[in-house]
């Protein structure tokens, strides 16, 4: 087996570029994601492992390892995977996120759909890429679990469509929705546009006593109270 | 009114020196936050605003303030306070933090606190500190507005002390919990220490399908579901 030693070898080459610019293909780093992804059935495209680790992949000498790392020197497996899409988003329960654009709290509504058993992420318009690298972080292997597929407009968006909107609406925990459903985000400061409200069949809202909760957070408690009452 | 217009300035440089190193007081910074203290009632030690903003404050040069911002150039207000610790924690509801070193999660917790009506965020052993730039901004400003205090064993906490513990005792939904009580909460990897847990007056998990929530999302779901049943 042979280990690459030097940090212009081609394939360090072509994820450096990937890093900076995905085509298709994204990085995952670290032990935990990569096993999340063996678990889940994802083949990587390329793996690479630091030379002495005993993990599998094509050995790389360890420094030069960090060095294309991106959380830093600690890294001792990374691999290459190819993006999956789903042509539409599925039920019965859907999380759909419009104009999240911070690439952590995408990753983190990922990790609670896949907690609280949601079938599907639907990423519409302005939301952060779930395969970039944050979010990929953020998910802490989800995205290897939960389907996601992008989508233009709720008509898209399976079952009925709850908009969940800032003391709007009946508290979530209030109202009964459909076995199959789709609960509506959006963005923390701006929350869902108004066409996009209107055209939901109802409003919801997590009763608070504060202001705000961030995006990710609301879709967790919003989530968390869907799977409380099965259908 | 003069201008600060050199980084030597001897306020600017106790700023710089309280960002690394605090001694009671801290630094926040962004017109959001400023105003949550001003509206929680904190009075700054010392304010400072970009020149020309109309910002109260002593008025510090766009770019030289620019320099001294911890978050980067759009920062046009920053302010000195000093810290403010409960001597013991409060109830009627509690949440404590064991272990917890993220500084973002504990920020967060500060926010749900808010949000969920809880009276008090107990600082356990491990945990980041509540005045540490990071956790500020996460707290969004609720660190203004939630006490906190510091612990050192659970025999401080007030009320009846729930353990929350990944897969074990009940569901929390499915306890009767005290009016008075305390949601002891650790972190992500290791969860509670095992004496913590042998400590409290029972053990609850919110049940999911994945392996693990983390530390701010556990604690966020959990202090809504206390929230969803109010003492």
């Amino acid at each position: 087996m042979t280990v690459i030693t030097s940090p212009h070898n081609e394939k360090l080459k072509t994820l450096r570029r990937l890093q900076r610019r995905r085509d298709g293909r994204f990085v995952a780093e670290g032990e935990d994601l990569l096993a999340a992804a063996d678990a889940a059935g994802w083949e990587p495209l390329e793996r690479f492992a630091a030379a002495g680790s005993g993990l599998p992949g094509t050995e790389v000498e360890a420094e030069v390892l960090a060095k294309v790392s991106a959380l830093g020197s600690g890294t001792r497996a990374l691999a290459v995977y190819r993006e999956r899409w789903a042509t539409a988003p599925t039920g019965p329960r859907c999380v759909a996120l419009w104009g999240v654009r911070d690439p952590g709290n995408v990753g983190t509504v990922l990790r609670s759909a896949l907690a609280f058993g949601a079938d599907c992420v639907a990423i519409g318009p302005g939301t952060a890429d779930p395969y970039g690298p944050k979010a990929v972080r953020a998910s802490m292997g989800a995205l290897f679990a939960v389907p996601v597929a992008r989508v233009e407009g709720i008509a898209e968006l399976p079952g009925e469509r709850i908009a969940l909107v800032a003391r709007a609406g009946a508290p979530l925990a209030a109202t009964a929705p459909s076995p199959d459903c789709t609960l509506v985000v959006g963005a923390e400061r701006e929350g869902l546009p108004g066409d996009v409200v209107a055209g939901c069949d109802r409003t919801a809202h997590i009763p608070i006593a504060s202001e705000s909760l961030n995006a990710a957070m609301a879709a967790t408690v919003a989530l968390y109270e869907l799977s409380r009452n099965p259908a």
